[in-house]
């Protein structure tokens, strides 16, 4: 790699409203010739449309489309293999032009938050030069959009995922101070319940697109059932302040 | 405040690099005539430090100087009772300025994310008009800079602030899959104890300064006994990958 003049560019978009990527990410993107995002089959995706009007027509494009998304549950060992399959294809053909020119990865939020590039990242470990420029994570653009801070003082912050199972999340809800859970869409219903048990609902807010066109703020209790994959679950701390 | 021809902007900076701030939070400085933030007495203040050469000498400036930081500890009632003080004098002079001007308070990393200038925000409630914009935590510019992604799959991350009890702290990070810890300071021994307990010190790691001049990235174990107040604690998820 020391030989190549290439090199990849991860860049964090932030939760979605353009003004909210860094100065970095908003300089490299403007300075790109080769664009790769991650996005489902048929549709526009979310990272490449957060930069509409940043990057020109000569900038050459390369859409990465996820073979299956939730056609094939991930316990699969299929949804598995189509995966690798696919992190592995992109790996390579963006190492090969990395070794000639910047390729700039746009990801939504924080790409090493639960982020899709981070399987990218470990397949071009030794193949390409790699840069990560972090971004504002989904959840610090829904809570900001509650206007209610999420931790005070000692409080613990718990990150959740939906997909754990309802048990998992009902105690993990019941030990946290502060709670995020992401990846809601088809898991809402089962988490409703984990923090129902918990006794959490009540003080649960939901925040859909946040910081996108179309946000929404509600408490949970109020939303409707179904929601759309950009939504997050918060309950704020309550901890010590003077 | 309908009346209210001024406001307050509270600006998220980032983790410390400059050009790691929002598009946004670049804009409202740049165009700011009064400026405030925390610093500790006799202190450049990081927040402000951050902004150099992003305000010009006509800007107004407005320290707000912490009367007591780590002088008393925070479960006696004096310290309480100071910093209450504090913030309500403070709320009190951005609520009168803002009447007619936009005042602009820096904060580092994100505002809403055990942030001081939360302590103003609910004094401010019904007397300004207040507007947040979320920044990278400090966290995200940490694990960035390790290399290494924080959270896979459906991972659990818990966020720990290292003043809690050592028992506590052991607790939590036994059940947490990735973890990060802040306000180490003078809590690294209890940390370090904690960790070793919880079977997790040899994977943990420790950012000083992240993404700041003078950066320091190592393991936790081969760390000096006295850390820098901008330090985190990381131990990364090796949750489900493709
Ligand atoms: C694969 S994770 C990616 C997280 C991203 N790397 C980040 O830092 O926020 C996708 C999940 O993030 C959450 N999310 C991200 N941005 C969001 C936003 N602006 N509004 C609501 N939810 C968001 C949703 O829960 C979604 O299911
Ligand atoms: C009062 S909290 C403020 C957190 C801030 N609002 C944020 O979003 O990151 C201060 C703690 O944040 C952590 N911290 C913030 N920025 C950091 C950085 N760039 N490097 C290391 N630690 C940092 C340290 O653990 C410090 O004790």
């Amino acid at each position: 790699m020391g030989s190549h003049t290439g090199k990849v560019i991860c860049v964090g978009l932030g939760p979605g409203d353009p003004e909210l990527m860094s100065v970095r990410a908003d300089r490299v993107i403007r300075g790109s010739k080769h664009v790769a995002y991650f996005r489902k089959a048929g549709r526009a995706g979310q990272a490449r449309q957060i930069v509409n009007g940043m990057i020109g027509p000569d900038v050459a494009e390369y859409p990465m489309e996820y073979p299956v998304t939730t056609e094939i549950h991930f316990s699969d060992p299929e949804y598995n293999r189509q995966l690798a399959e696919f992190y592995e294809n992109w790996a390579k053909k963006i190492a090969v032009l990395a070794e000639t020119e910047t390729v700039v990865v746009l990801c939504e939020g924080d790409p090493f938050f639960y982020g899709s590039f981070m399987h990218l990242h470990s397949r071009l470990q030794g193949r390409a030069d790699v840069e990560v420029v972090p971004g504002i994570t989904g959840m610090s653009g829904c809570w900001t959009a509650t206007g209610i801070p999420i931790t005070w003082g000692d409080d613990v912050l718990t990150v959740l995922m939906a997909t754990l199972p309802e048990e998992v999340l009902a105690e993990r809800a019941r030990d946290a101070d502060a709670l995020v859970v992401m990846k809601i869409g088809r898991n809402l219903p089962k988490l409703r319940r984990a923090l129902a048990t918990a006794g959490r609902l009540g003080a649960a807010w939901i925040v859909e697109r946040g910081t996108m066109e179309g946000q929404r703020v509600q408490r949970l209790s109020e939303a409707e059932a179904v929601v759309p994959y950009f939504s997050i679950v918060l309950v704020h701390g309550q901890g010590r302040r003077p």
